[in-house]
């Protein structure tokens, strides 16, 4: 059987099969003022119940919760102190005579479509919260009894349709190894706590998965997603002997958070994160993320029907800044273009996207939305540590044009007295071929660079990497690539600014040795792979990076750097 | 008034307004025997008067005649010898009863109609040469005159709706000094003479072209596409001293035509064309190019409904070969995809074509039709001096590959007992940034380096160049593109071999200096641009390049680079 595999690792165990019925509506009519009260207060009990369960859960140390099932938790406290509920549900049980149970059905249905139909993605997540909140107080009003309390063996896998975040929560983790489930997404709520909380987990396995019955032996592979049910022996040696390398590389991993990245031999470097949103942030303090590398504005800009003006992007940025809680924060000005189009910017129509009309060329050509930008992210650089960091810079003419438009932007907010940081930082991504030969001149104009392995390596090579004919021919250890890496840490270094990679190259551990060879300080990459990074600096020394640098830096060929750092990192 | 200049340089004189009128059937119906003889043999009586007249100006030594004004002459004598026409002409004079000029102007329009519906450019263009038969010979059967001995004055500007091709072959070259056309386009017949004979042309002007009376003073600028009609003494004097500047170099390269391309001190460059067709080479050898630096083989594959066959590319690279008469001449493999696609071999499509499946990329993906055009290059190198260039090489691999192929190209020769020059040359384009930055690695592995600025340009900048709203970006003068040239020119050096420049920038006297003095040997470019080029080496000295080239690789802008090279051009 195959899904899509959402969180990494292997379960090997039995299945528990968990198929909820749909709370169905009774269809009772009260008879009389008895039954009325007697309904309204079987509701008032089941919301109290069911607070006491939330925070019965909270307070259960065998859970592990960590601080976003904390948040889920919280959250859904609030949703059910609403005062609005109850007024809708006790209306329904006084005027149309109905049962709690069917009053309760109803009222959450009406929230949960409300929630569904928002265009925000964060307020339609939401919709599952209080779908979970609804069937949490109907499991008390129906006295169906506590399904947090189901009676696990040890090595369960967990098999449903779907999974609630607080069923998500609350899988005993010492018992459940694992879940796969029928319906969901690479994004749901399940998925992402299941990724969050190290479990592997396989979603979207189609009506299959629901022929599994309860004790079928269960292999899930939370990386290919493949689920097998009562496999042959040869499946199952070599998935045990796969599961236990996994654990023990998850534990070492765990340690590992809290440290510091320093090498062997005393180099330290600064694991960093990328971001889209402050919501994020919540996930790079808890891989021990020491800030942000590179917080993507386009999110704020995308699936909406005009610009977000100044005041928007302001609480956007501010928002994040004070999330990172004090930590440093680079923020780089829109990149739209290339792949990415707004409904309500007319973007011209281009043969060739990626090398057309997009990001700093579009902030430099319509400076009246540049400004706007600019002014937001100085006035969130009043209240934290935050840097300023242009994208796709291909001469040293467009950082002149960009910083005299900054300049343009302090001085207004100078001018109207707002507060901002006036020494903001300014860097730029090094991510066009141009820009990496020409380092040493643009090191001069700028405070730092961040080098964008992804788009650099497109355009080094000519190739586009979504293109699925030439994938072959998309290679980050391709010699020129390396060199022009290279070039850019040593004439950063020899400038003494401050140089830095959020590309994916940061987060390949078969890239991390010899990166810090060449003198790389700095790596952003998504949080969930800090640890990893940070686990391969820890156990290295700086020396042995710049021996395995020079080795790879003599080589010709991608072929023999992809093969000598296999060889020395297995 | 504004048209599109097609042809270089500043005619200033007084208007000759040519006005054609179509040629009209004057409907008359032949009443008997005696009528229709009299048409046939006032028919035949054109023809012989059209065909005296043209040999008339092949011989009239006044005119200057080239190679290709001969060409066009000779293809208008064997059209009119055709004896269909003759038969279609005197049908109608017999059966239709129709007067020798109708005959001869329904028989004219449905062969120009026949010709302008043909796929093929060459084909579609000698509907303008067959137009041109067809009004020759009417003006004998209507007795409208020699229009080729008009009474020009010196210092004639033609002002004209639009030119045959004998017009403009028949222009006093001593009396008129340039000419405008309402109609017309870049590559119009009228415009490809205009340049081939160095007469300031503009085409394109539109309807407001023929308000221009007879003997209206004229400024024609033949680069911008300017006509003055009547101007200030302002604009006169201006226009005197460009006249006269420009009307001295190309004096001058007419007698730097035959001179080898040595700099003052003693260093020799060789300046090659690039070439589509064995017919270009006229061009080549009149220009005093000393070979074929790249002869593109994608026409063969154009218009068409099938690949041609290993024969049909033998032949049409072996015509060129010949045509060379002995030159070297190096031969590219095909280069579609990208912006060039065959209407019979199914390309995906794809987001980003430049970066996508293209050239050396389909040939190895597809093996089969590669070695077919392989060994008809092979093939073809048993006649000349010819070598092979692979496009578009982004790594080390490819180039192994392609030889690999190249390899099994030769065995199936040599054993079906073909002949071949078995130490052909192999090749790349530098085109790809990853290829410059890696010149030293790729070096080891041919015999020769071709520099493509245009596509090495757009990759190392991230532009399409194509693409209007980013024009400003696409720069040649870029000091990261500069540098990349330089790397390309120093690496070959080193490695002994031989470096060449095939992209725009060979042709751009801009830049002559500036690649002389990194380092380069041979430039190819359109044949026509050879003189100019030659004429800045034969002008200058290797060491002053040499200091050139310092002084530009300090600068950290193409601003100043620009500036610069306008500076000591000038």
């Amino acid at each position: 059987m195959k899904g899509i595999g959402v969180s990494p690792g292997i379960a090997i165990g039995r299945a528990f099969v968990i198929k909820k019925n749909a709370p169905a509506t009774n269809g009772i009519v009260l008879k009389n003022q008895v039954e009325i009260v007697a309904e309204i207060e079987r509701f008032d009990i089941s919301v109290v119940n069911a607070l006491a369960e939330i925070d019965a859960i909270k307070n259960n140390s065998q859970l592990m919760l960590n601080d976003d099932d904390i948040a889920i938790l919280e959250t859904q406290v609030e949703l059910i102190n609403d005062p609005q509920i109850r007024e809708d549900v006790v209306a329904k049980i006084e005027e149309e005579k109905k049962t709690a149970n069917d009053a309760m059905i109803e009222v959450t249905a009406g929230i949960v479509a409300l929630f569904e139909s928002m265009d925000d993605e964060y307020m339609r997540a939401r919709s599952a919260d209080f779908q979970d909140i609804g069937n949490r107080i109907l499991k008390y009003i129906n006295r169906t009894g506590d399904t947090n309390n189901r009676s696990f063996e040890p090595d369960t896998i967990v098999i449903a349709d779907d999974l609630t975040p607080s069923d998500t929560i609350t899988l005993d983790l010492n018992l459940v190894t694992g879940f796969a489930t029928q319906a969901g997404s690479r994004t749901s709520h399940a998925a992402i706590i299941a990724k969050s909380k190290g479990l592997p987990a396989v979603v979207a396995c189609g009506d299959e998965l629901m022929t599994i019955n309860h004790n079928d032996f269960i292999i899930l592979d939370g990386l290919s997603g493949s689920v097998y049910v009562n496999p042959g022996e040869d499946i199952i040696s070599r998935y045990s002997a796969k599961s236990a390398s996994f654990r023990q590389q998850a534990e070492v991993l765990k340690t590992v958070k809290d440290k510091p990245a320093i090498t062997a031999d005393g180099k330290q470097v600064t694991l960093l994160a990328n971001i889209s949103d402050a919501d994020d942030l919540a996930m790079v303090h808890d891989n021990g993320g020491e800030g942000v590398g590179l917080f993507r504005t386009e999110m704020l800009f995308m699936d909406r029907d005009t610009f977000p003006d100044e005041e928007e992007q302001f609480e956007f940025y501010k928002k994040a800044v004070l999330q990172a809680k004090g930590k440093p924060t680079v923020i780089r000005t829109i990149d739209i273009g290339g792949d990415k189009h707004l409904s309500y910017f007319n973007l011209p129509t281009e043969l060739n996207p990626f090398l057309g009309y997009r990001a700093i060329r579009i902030s430099l050509d319509q400076e009246g939305l540049f400004i706007v930008q600019l002014k937001a992210i100085l006035r969130a650089s009043a209240f934290g540590s935050v840097s300023i960091m242009f994208p796709m810079i291909s001469n040293v003419k467009e950082i002149r044009e960009a910083k005299f438009i900054l300049n343009k932007a302090k001085n207004e907010l100078f001018e109207a007295g707002v507060a901002f940081n006036n020494d903001v930082k300014v860097g730029i991504m090094v991510e066009i071929p141009s820009a990496a030969v020409t380092a040493d001149i643009l090191a001069k104009e700028v405070d730092f660079f961040s080098i964008g392995t992804n788009d650099l390596c497109q355009y080094t090579l000519a190739v586009d990497r979504m293109n699925e004919k030439i994938t072959h021919l998309y290679d980050p250890f391709n010699p020129g690539v390396l060199r022009l890496i290279l070039n850019v840490i040593e004439q950063g270094r020899a400038h003494n600014i401050h140089v830095g990679m959020c590309g994916e190259m940061a987060s390949d551990p078969l890239a991390t040795l010899l990166l810090l060879g060449m003198g790389l300080e700095e790596f952003s990459m998504s949080a969930a792979s800090i640890p990893a990074i940070k686990n391969i600096i820890i156990n290295n020394s700086e020396a042995t990076a710049k021996q395995v640098c020079q080795q790879v830096m003599a080589m010709d060929s991608s072929e023999n750097v992809i093969a000598y750092l296999k060889e020395i990192t297995q």
